[in-house]
């Protein structure tokens, strides 16, 4: 079957515990998984680390970045540039990993366009009311906080259809397990298997031939 | 999550080892599968018996069948007629159960566009030496044998591209839970979720309301 590994975007609703997800499945699969770090022009944030949670670089380093195409995506979200550094992905699918890129949908959508094979999970709570309890807290969040939760909620949820699966994090033992057989059944994906195809299908030819 | 059974066809080389993989599935997970039983005008073989291998009904019958719609699919082979009896297969996607057709491409095709939510899977060995040597056998078989085998797995091969996942029958203990895994995971596709999805969405709505 084929080595070369698949490139995956996890979005999720805010709430979902995506990261928690990303953490788990990274920390029990690492000889399986890559997991791509964003670089940025925004200020590292108390206990963030260069090179863990971001890249944290210049403008005009970022800049030199878009103009050389080094990036598969980036964004500008009010006065910071967010975007995905290209070498780290290809290496390490040529390298055989699965990379995970955990970004929102506008960026999930170009990072599809340009490599048309990426897979799109979305993750999301295991029901409807659930996202709202999530939502709403515990009752101590002020009307404003939820308000501006639902709204952007209402946006993710615009965006589900254009993904492949979704996540269902009920429980994230289950869960972890559930996206690791998602992916390892989509190496089986017809699609991503056509090396495989050919070379049976010559191979037969060829046995034919040697009656 | 919706709980729809998913139509499921299961096609493969000859000696891919299908048959034992099915029985092995449907054994371990007879709550998740049913298996659907083919009709036939063909007469039973020694050992067959009637409801388990087949139907086996007369050409009256079958014509009958035909005309009331009462097939899914069917075709004529030689003299005989082969065909899946639609009323059992409805019943069992409605009870949640995901049902499995084990036929050939061209009935597979028909079902596909009959239902095109349905699943094909196509189960091959595992590499193409090995199909290879599972086709020329022990070194026991006629040249004929060995060339009609050939042929025809030469034809199997050309429909592979249309199914939607590769079945890689290696170990047949890993085998049956990597097709078991595939086959949950389907269930995870968007497109299988478009209930849970809209109510996401109404929900966040009436929600967003309620302020």
């Amino acid at each position: 079957m084929e080595n070369k590994g698949i490139l995956i975007v996890v979005s999720g609703f805010s709430g979902s515990g995506k990261g928690t997800l990303m953490k788990e499945l990274l920390g029990r699969y690492p000889d399986t998984y890559a997991l791509s770090i964003s670089a940025t022009t925004r200020a590292p944030r108390e206990g963030e680390k260069d090179g863990r949670e971001y890249f944290f670089v210049s403008r005009e380093e970022f800049e030199k970045m878009i103009a050389k195409d080094e990036l598969i995506e980036y964004a500008r979200y009010v006065e910071n540039y967010y975007g995905t550094p290209r070498r780290y992905v290809e290496e390490k699918l040529k390298q055989g990993k699965d990379v995970i890129l955990e970004i929102e949908i506008q960026g999930a959508l170009k990072v599809k366009k340009a490599f048309p094979d990426t897979l799109l999970l979305f993750v999301t709570p295991p029901s409807a009311s659930e996202l709202k309890s999530r939502l709403v807290g515990r009752g101590t969040e002020t009307m404003e906080v939820i308000r501006s939760r639902m709204n952007r909620a209402c946006e993710e949820a615009q965006g589900m259809e254009n993904y492949d699966y979704l996540i269902v994090n009920d429980d994230l033992n289950a869960c972890v397990e559930e996206m690791h057989s998602i992916i390892r059944g989509e190496h089986r994906r017809i699609s991503r298997n056509t090396v495989f195809m050919e070379e049976i299908k010559e191979d037969l030819i060829r046995l034919k031939g040697e009656d």
